[in-house]
């Protein structure tokens, strides 16, 4: 397969996996940049992740707009386009709306990674409020503008809480994004529980966070070994063919 | 088929999906008025939703008595006779016990729409006690005069709490109100988890609220993703046909 | 097939929707008083509930002792017998260690009726502890003198919490103490729920408590509609046979 | 079978049951000590243990590493054989992220046995921290130096808690630890919620801890019927063969 299939195909594996994983339900959605075109990117028609197959992915363009396809996309499609507009090195995008992440969009207690598969999160996590810059919306981010604020508050970040309805999350590969969206409300349940029970729970310091991430390697036996699991989880173990077809990717 | 063949099917696909979803265990149940005679309804039999089959619906009339059919109702069929009683643009009803909006029935603090897949419980979400017009019963609204009570507490709203027994959820379509049952213990878990760390959650604004009412579609694409694929975890993907079958019911 | 046929069997499926249901994992058990000679218990060999079969039923007397069976008892046993001896109205008996029951034997708050399905729970529940006359002990109850001290803190009512270990409960029938049992972790998440957000969450009054227990029948369309649905979960639906075969029960 | 071939089947059942019971995910591990050479141990190459067959163990040296094999071991296999070294009398050893367990490594309130079931994890649990040692590392234990400070921190004990990480478990057989560690995240989440609901959670007294510790055997009726339960949930239930072959074990 060329490297375009094998990219698509983790797509396909990707949004399963999410949804097994429950960080999406019928809601949410992942993306990937265009490997050959650097201004246009992959994803899913409007359809649950779960069900989502080869067949249903679109090409879409810098505007979150389909190329040539007239298949209902996802209304928040402009999360995907505006972050790989603001961030060249990003490759891979999700929005999901994972439960346990959403408490700490509500109040003004910053969620923080507090344990070692957190440390993607980076340092305290931005939170957006549609509200401040678009007043009373349908809160859901369906134009360019809207995107590039959410965009903006990312930053130079992995991922950017949504108040009242998810988060976005960015990384350099598809493996990177999963595995950063499937820890994410981990790391939010954890530090919700020590922070029930009174304390005032220890965050991971500013150096183990840049010692993880600059150790971090997308394609590594240990990256591996979650992938080929969620992927079985999910039922689609059979799909992610071998390591080294990955490795080219990076 | 006719439409209201294709609603009694819905009306199976929802029992199934309410089930799955965790919002109805052996209890709680979901009816849909007749759409050629509003002073009718259907609901199944007294049995579990999980094992509802169309042949277990049956017709009920405006005092919530079974149409020419010997077999045993649901107790509480009085909660829906009376909400399509007191409610004509109400089309579909859900009484459910899902445990985690049960604590808002017991204390003196408001179940509110934090999620923007909340927004559709409206506001502050009112509690029925049924003790304090109906002294000491078993809690199960067993007769009209309990049910028009409970209706009075409802409002124009889209839900109310029944204390230390659960909620009825009212909407225009079968499809809206499963979405808005399956949502609201979400909902609820979001505002505990964001009470419990000692914040303030901040509610959706009033314009917010009205924003999404206003735009929702319930035969949109966005809701027949959720449509599909709930139905296709409760295992009748099946059954569900195509879309624009259901853009009639409307 | 016989009462007692229909007994045995009825006691195998409830050792599966236990275990289904959460209530017991590798541990716990309940047990049936024999219909003809009231001296007498059933309850399986040491086994975990979800593998039970109507072949590792053992008969036990009134010590707590296996009648002529080889085979290795639960060493809990006397927890049965000795419920059985201290309350002849009793026909079933349920020993568990569900997890959300636990925190309540723990604290000086007591575990209290606050959702209608948590009823028969009764008022107040008491906690036995038995270091308060056995000392340090391994925590189980493992003679006839424990069984009996316990026997004796549940007293007239329908369960007793063990202090750091479990529960134990009792009722008139199998499908009640099931049901009994199913429902009293969901009320202790409930009334947790509502304690944590600050609020002091209302009990279901005396008389509610009282008109739900004196209405409730064991056989009741309500009950029979739970006992489908648990064991058809259970993946034991075909085994429970048709309603009107239980009535004869009672 | 030999009773090397019985202990390598039983470390496959091990891992397939932590797995399912969610202590483990596509991280984590368990091994044993080779019964004729005390300086080697048996460990699953890096493999999620939900996937881990016959063929995938690997065996290691005092060290922590692979005898005569290229395939990738686990990056952690330090901890294991650190703890092996340390201690004589320890035959299994697991390392785990069980969520259940992070919170109380975060904060100034210790996890203590507070369910009979949990006794095993002895007084209060010790926190190791790799970072006042080690000072900003990616926090894995990735050579023999961190691996010997952690099993300072275990001590005489069963179980150490790691800050942000997980813990470390060991045990005088695979079932023994299997049972300690499926217990441990029970324990603290009753823990946790007997604490939030403001009470101070009764711990086991040192001789309830005691007792039940002197009187545990680990190839008892008891202990088979869980692992007999776990495996076959696990869906490998026709692996494990009679409980006598286990028994010569000890």
């Amino acid at each position: 397969m060329s490297q375009l299939d094998d990219l698509l195909r983790d797509l396909v594996v990707a949004n399963r996996i999410l949804s097994h994983e429950d960080v999406v339900d019928a809601y949410g959605h992942i993306s990937v940049r265009h490997p050959d075109n650097p201004k246009r990117f992959f994803m899913s028609r409007s359809r649950a992740p779960e069900l989502v197959e080869r067949h249903d992915l679109i090409e879409f363009d810098a505007e979150g707009e389909p190329v040539s396809d007239k298949r209902q996309p996802y209304l928040e499609r402009f999360i995907h386009a505006a972050i790989f507009e603001a961030r060249p090195d990003v490759v891979a995008v999700v929005h999901a709306h994972a439960e346990d992440t959403l408490p700490f969009g509500l109040i003004d207690k910053p969620l923080q990674p507090v344990i070692h598969s957190g440390a993607f999160i980076g340092g305290k996590v931005p939170v957006w409020d549609i509200r401040k810059k678009f007043g009373d919306t349908n809160m859901l981010v369906t134009n360019m503008a809207q995107g590039r604020d959410l965009a903006k508050c990312l930053g130079a970040g992995n991922v950017a809480l949504m108040r009242g309805h998810g988060f976005a999350s960015a990384a350099r590969s598809i493996i990177d994004v999963v595995r950063l969206s499937v820890y994410l409300p981990r790391n939010a349940r954890v530090q919700m529980n020590a922070m029930r029970m009174g304390g005032k729970p220890k965050p991971l310091s500013k150096g183990e966070i840049a010692t993880r991430v600059t150790g971090y390697k997308p394609h590594s036996p240990e990256t591996w070994r979650a992938w080929e699991y969620w992927a079985h989880r999910a039922g689609c173990g059979d799909m992610i063919g071998e390591p080294h077809a990955h490795t080219s990717e990076k």
